[in-house]
C-alpha cells in the first residue's frame, strides 16, 4: 500500500484540521431528524456570516463544480448573450457550460499568466450591447492568479449584467461580500481556503439571479443540478430535494464555525502573508513566478514557472515519496509549465511553508540542481515580520 | 439546542457504525495524491465484490438520486419507449426523468401496497414492441415492499430490453448480481443496508448500457450528470472527472470491506430475518402491515398501515423526543398513511428491533392506547429462533 | 478475532459516548503546553462542580484503585484504628489495605446482600473509643447495593472520625456533596455513573483529611501513590508531580461537561429511575433480586440472585455472543451468585434496558428456559412512568 | 482559551498520530469482556517483539514513573546495596526511589553533560563487592544524552549484579533486547520514540528479577505498585489485578504495531538520522551543544546550551505563542541552561525539523538575535543525504 503523505499541500482538496475531522465523525443522523435539519438551517447561517451576506444562500451536496453547472443550467437560456472572462484554465472551461446550455459566447481573454483589467469588461460590454451574464473566475488556482472581481462586479452593475463567479478557492483568501462586490451568484467550496472536506458547493444567490432562474424559458427543476429546487424545496419548504451529505454537513458546520471564531480578516490576512512569504522563497531559490506580476498572485497557491529542461515531476515524486509532502503540478494546459507551492487554510501558516520549502530545496538538491539549502525557507521565514497566531490548530 | 437521538432507525440515512466513522475522519488527501488513488480504485474492485460482477462499476459523487438521474440522462433518448414500474413513490418519480429526457412512458402499475408481478411485465412488453427501456424499483423503501427484479430482469433479457434498476436500499438486503438479475444499470446507496454514508451512488453498468449511452444522439458528457465522463476520464484515463468527496470515499472504503469481511449472505439474511421479526413484532401489537402480503415485505424497512384515527406524528414525535428513538413516517402521498420501522445496516440486530419496538409501545401507553407493554418485543425475539451473531458492531 | 459486542452494560467500564470519544482523540499535547495546563485546571473546576465541593479536588493518574490505595497510604499510620464497614467485596478488600499500613481494623459487617445500618455505626464508635478512621463503599457494585453514607458520615463527623468514602459508582447515582456527606476523602471514577473512560481516581478532599495526612509520622511522598505530591507539586506549585494521562484527562473533560450539562440531579435521577425498571424487568422473569429488600438496591447495577441450578455463565456467554450485549457476572466470592444487569452512565436509558432485557429473555429461552419473551422488557417499561429526555447521546 | 500549538516538538508526550488517536477512540469495553482479553493479550505479544525480547513483558496502567517506583518497591530490600549510575536529573532522582525502599546507595556520577564510561562501572562494582542491584538511565531526556546500556548490562552480568534500566524515552531510539543487553527489569513509555499516548509502563523482566522479586523478605502485593500482581493475576491467571487503561490499551496496541510496521530498525535510524541533523541546524545557527560530545547525544532530544544572557524563556514563548510550535526547557536543575529540540515519534522527520528550525531562526530574529534566516534548516537538511521514506503519516 501506498505510504501517505505527511502533509498535504496541494491545490485543494487541502488538509482539514483534526476538529473539524472528529466533528466530520459524528453519528450520522437521518436527514429529518429535528436535530440534522436545525444543524442544516443553523449552518447555512454561518455560511451567510462567511460570505458576509443577507442574500439567500444554498449549499449544494456535490462539490463547486455541481454548484457551477448548475448557476449555468439555471441562468444561460438558448440566445442568452454570456461575457465570460478567461484568464486560466477554469475561465477556458466555463465556455463548455455556456454551449451546452445555448448560450452565446463573448470571450474576453488574457494569457494564463495575466489578469483581467476591469477597463477592458467595461469596453467589451461597451462593444457588445444585449450581454446578460457576466462570467468570472475570482481566483484561478490553476494559474496561481486572481481577478479584480470587486471592481468587475461594479461595472457589470452599472450595465444591468448578472454575474457568475466562481470564488471556490477565492473565498477566505479575500474578505468579500457578494453585494459588495456585485457578485449574482457565487460558487466556494470548502476544500480551499476553508480548509473543509470537498463534497459541497456552497453558493450564494442574489434576489436578481433568483429572479432570471424562474423567469428561465425552461427552469431547471425536478433535477441534481436545480438550485430551484433548493429554494422551493427547503428554503420555502424546509424539505430536502434529496438526501443530504450529512456527514459533510457536520464538518462544514465546523469549517464555517472555526472560519469565523478567527475572523474572516485574519483568515483573508493569513493567506495573503504566507502568499507573499511563499514567493520571496520561490524567488529566492532562483525560480520565477508564473504570474506577470506579483500583485495578480494567488492567495491559495504560489504557481512557479518551470525553468526550460527542468524536470518538475522527478521534483514533486521526490518530495511526495522521499518527504512526504504533496504539492500541485500545473493543471490541464498548464501541466508542465507550473508547478504550486500550497499553502491554503491549515497550510497557510509559517510551519508549513518552512516544511513544504525545506522539503522542496532538499529534493532539488537530490536531483542535484545546484540550491542553497536554506535559502528558500529563510527568504520567506523574513517576510513574516508582522506575523501574529491564529488560524486553525 | 436539540437533544440528538440515542438510535437513528429511520428509513435511511441510517446508523454508521463508529469503525467506519472512524475511517471517515483519516487525513484528507489531495485526490491525485497516489495514495488516494490507489484507495478509489480499491474500492472500486470492493463495489465490484459487493455487487458480485464483472460489469464495470462508477462511484458518482452525489447521493443515488444522482445515480439515478444520470442513468436516465445518459440512456433515455427523446422518442425512447420506457416501460416504467410503479409500485410505490420512488416507481412513480422516475417517470419525470423519463419526461425530462423525452422519453416516452408506457407505466405498469400496481397499487403502492403491491409488487410487479413478472408475468405483467411479460404482457406489457408483448403489448409494447418497441419498448428499449425498462425501468424499476427493487426495493421501494417508502412502502417497505420490493419487486421480483430476478424475474423481471430475466423478461427483459428476453425482449432485449435494457434495464435501469433502483436497488439503492436493494443492495445488501438481498445477495444480487446484475449479471444474473439482468441488471444493465444498477443504482444503490451506502446509506441503506450497507450501514454506510449518505454522499455517493453506486453504479454498475453492463456493456449494453455503456453502449446506449454511447450511441445515444447526444450523449452526456462534460456534466455532473455524466457517468461517461467517469469511464472517459476514470476507467480509460485515470483521471477523475473532478474533485471526488475524499472522505465519503474513505467511508465506503470501509463500509464494503465490512460487508465483504460479514459475507453478503449473513449481510442479506441478517435484514431478511430482523425484518421478520419486525413485522411479527407489529402484529403482535395489533397492527396491520402496509403490503398486502408479506412475501413482498422489504427487509430494508417494516411498513405499518396507520389505524384509523391513530395520531402517528404523535407516536413518532414521543418516541424522538421522550426515548431518543427516530424512526420514519410515509414518504409523500404516503405521509399519514404508514409508519416505518427502521432495520438496516447495524440497526438489522435484535438489540436494535427489542429498543425500537418498546419505545413504540411505551409511546403508544403514553398516548393512551392499550397496548400489552412487552407484548410487541417478544414476538419479535420469538421469531429469532435460528440467530447467528456477525455483523458490524 | 473475537467479535465486539453491540453493547457495553457491564458493571464498568461502561460505554462511553460519541462525544467524549472524540474528545478523548484530540492531538496530544506537552504537559506543560498552556492549553494542557489550562485544560487540567479547567477540568479540576468541573469536577469540583460535580462532587458540589468547595474542597480540594485531586486528580490522580490511575483508576480508582490507585486513589484508595492512595487514601489509605496517606492517612493510616502504625497503630491507627480504623473502622471498616463492610458490606462486600469492596467493602472487604479495604482490609487488606488497612492491615498493608499498619492499621488496626475493628470491623462492622453485614451479609454481602445487605447493607451497613447507620444505628450500629453509632454503637461501633461508642464501643471502641479512639477510632480514628471510618472507611465505608458508598456503592457496592459487587453486590449492587448501597450503604446510607450520608447518615453514616453524620454520626461520623459526630465523633470526631475522618471517613473515607470509596464512591466509584456512587458518583453520579446520587446528587452527593462530601460537605453535606460528612465525606473526608472520597474516590470516585469516570468509568462509572459518569460514563467515561477508565484510568483515573477522582478524589476529593477535606481540610481535616489534608491535616492528618500531613500529620502522617511518615507522610508519603515521592511516590505515585502520594496526594500530597499533588498538592505541593500542582495546588501549590503548578506543576505536575509526574506525567498525566493527557488524553484521559481530555476525556474527562469532556465526561464532566456531559455531566453537567444534563444536571446532576438529572443524572442521579435516570440511573435511579432505570435502575427501578430494571428491578421490575428482573422480577417480571421470575428471578429474585440479590439485595434483601429494594430500598438498598444501587442504582448503577441490578444484582440477580443466580436461582439453583442455574448455568448462568452459559446466560452470559449467549447474550454475549449470539446477541452481543456484555454484562458482568458476580465478582470475587460472589462469583456464580449472582449477575448483574447494568445501567450506568449511556447505558442508563430505556432503549439499553430493553435491549438488555430483552437478549436476556431470549438467552434464556435459547438454554431452555420456560420464558414469556417480552415479560422483562414491559414490566421494565412499564415502571417508566415518569421518564423525561436527557443524558448522554 | 489559550490557542492550542500547531506541532507538539516537546520531551514526550509528544505527537500521536492521527491513526493512533482514532484507535484510540474506538467503544469503551468492559475489560473482562472476551474480546478486550484478547487484545489486551496481542498487545503484550506485540510489546515483546518492539523489546525484542522472550522474556515476561509487563503494562503497568500508569505512565513510566509508575514503573520505575514499582521496580525499585519490588526489588530493593532494606540494606540491599545499589549502584546508582547518574549522569542526570532522572539517574539522580532514583536515588529517591533506593531511599525510599531502604537500599544503600553506591552512586557513580558524572556532570549532566555527559554519559557514563563502561570501565568507571566495572571499577566501582570491582570496588564494592556485594552489590546487588544496578540502576541506570539509557536516555536522559532532560540532558539530552545517552549512556552505553548495553556494555554496562555486559559488565554488570559478569558481576552478577541485576540491572534495572530507565529506558522510557530510550526504546525507539535503537534497538535493543533486553537479552542482549542485560537488562533485567527495563521500564520504557509509549509516549516517547514509540509516537503513543502517557499513561502505560511498559516493563520486561528477566528470569532473575521476577526471582528477586518473589525472594524480597517482604514482597510487594495488593498494590497499585505491584509488579507480581500482573504476573499472578494476569500472567498466570488471566485476571486483571485491577481495571486497565482501556483506552490507552487500544493506542498501545496501534502505537506497537505501527512502530513494527515500520520495523524497529528503521525507527531507530530515523531518530538518529534527525537527531544528527538537528545537531547540525542548532551548531549552523552559532549554538553550543549541552552535551560534551556529539557520540553521547540522545536521538529523542537534542538539548542546546543557552548561551550567557540569553533569554530563552521568551524564545520559547515566541516559538510557542506567535508560531505555534512548542519545544522543552531544561528539567529541574537544569532549567535554564538549555533548551531542547524534539524529534521524537511522529516528528523525527525532515518536515517537522525544518518546520521547528525555521520557527526557531524566526523567533531569535524577533528578539533581535542575529541570525542567518534559513541557516540551521539549510545544515539539517544537509545531514540527510541518506534520507529514506517510512514512519507514521
Amino acid at each position: 500500500m501506498t505510504e501517505w503523505p505527511r502533509f498535504n499541500m496541494a491545490g485543494g482538496p487541502v488538509e482539514v484540521p483534526d476538529r473539524t475531522r472528529r466533528d466530520l465523525s459524528k453519528p450520522v443522523l437521518y436527514h429529518y431528524d429535528p436535530a440534522f435539519k436545525e444543524l442544516f438551517g443553523h449552518t447555512q447561517e454561518l455560511l451567510k456570516q462567511v460570505y458576509r451576506t443577507e442574500y439567500d444562500v444554498i449549499i449544494m451536496q456535490g462539490e463547486a463544480i455541481l454548484g457551477l453547472e448548475a448557476a449555468a443550467a439555471g441562468l444561460i437560456a438558448p440566445g442568452d448573450k454570456v461575457l465570460n472572462l478567461v484568464s486560466g484554465v477554469f475561465g477556458k472551461w466555463f465556455q463548455l457550460f455556456i454551449d451546452k446550455f445555448g448560450g452565446e459566447t463573448i470571450e474576453l481573454a488574457v494569457p494564463y499568466n495575466d489578469a483581467i483589467d476591469p477597463e477592458d469588461v467595461r469596453k467589451a460590454l461597451h462593444a457588445n450591447p444585449g450581454v446578460k451574464y457576466l462570467s468570472v473566475v475570482h481566483s484561478e488556482t490553476p494559474s496561481g492568479t486572481h481577478n479584480p472581481v470587486k471592481e468587475i462586479g461594479a461595472i457589470a452593475k452599472e450595465f444591468g449584467v448578472i454575474t457568475m463567479v466562481d470564488t471556490v478557492s477565492g473565498l477566505g483568501a479575500e474578505v468579500l461580500s457578494p453585494e459588495e462586490w456585485g457578485m449574482d451568484i457565487a460558487i466556494a467550496g470548502p476544500q480551499k481556503c476553508l480548509s473543509g472536506t470537498p463534497g459541497l458547493s456552497l453558493i450564494s444567490v442574489s434576489p436578481a439571479a433568483w429572479d432570471a432562474m424562474e423567469k428561465h424559458p425552461n427552469p431547471v427543476r425536478g433535477s441534481f443540478l436545480s438550485i430551484l429546487d433548493w429554494k422551493t424545496a427547503w428554503l420555502e419548504g424546509n424539505r430536502f430535494p434529496y438526501t443530504p451529505s450529512v456527514s459533510e454537513m457536520y464538518a462544514l458546520e465546523s469549517t464555517l464555525t472555526q472560519n469565523l471564531e478567527e475572523g474572516m480578516e485574519h483568515v483573508a490576512w493569513r493567506h495573503q502573508t504566507i502568499a507573499k512569504a511563499a514567493r520571496a522563497g520561490a524567488k529566492a531559490l532562483g525560480f520565477e513566478l508564473w504570474p506577470v506580476r506579483e500583485e495578480i498572485a494567488a492567495s491559495c497557491v504560489t504557481a512557479v514557472k518551470v525553468p526550460d529542461g527542468f524536470d518538475e515531476e522527478k521534483m514533486r515524486g521526490l518530495m511526495r515519496e522521499r518527504y512526504g509532502v504533496m504539492i500541485s503540478p500545473g493543471y490541464g494546459d498548464l501541466y508542465g509549465k507550473l508547478f504550486r507551492l500550497g499553502h491554503m487554510g491549515v497550510a497557510a501558516h509559517p510551519t508549513y511553508l518552512a516544511a513544504q520549502l525545506a522539503v522542496l530545496e532538499r529534493s532539488l538538491h537530490d536531483m542535484g540542481q545546484k540550491v542553497e539549502l536554506g535559502a528558500g525557507v529563510g527568504a520567506a521565514m523574513a517576510a513574516l515580520d508582522d506575523w501574529t497566531s491564529g488560524g486553525p490548530t
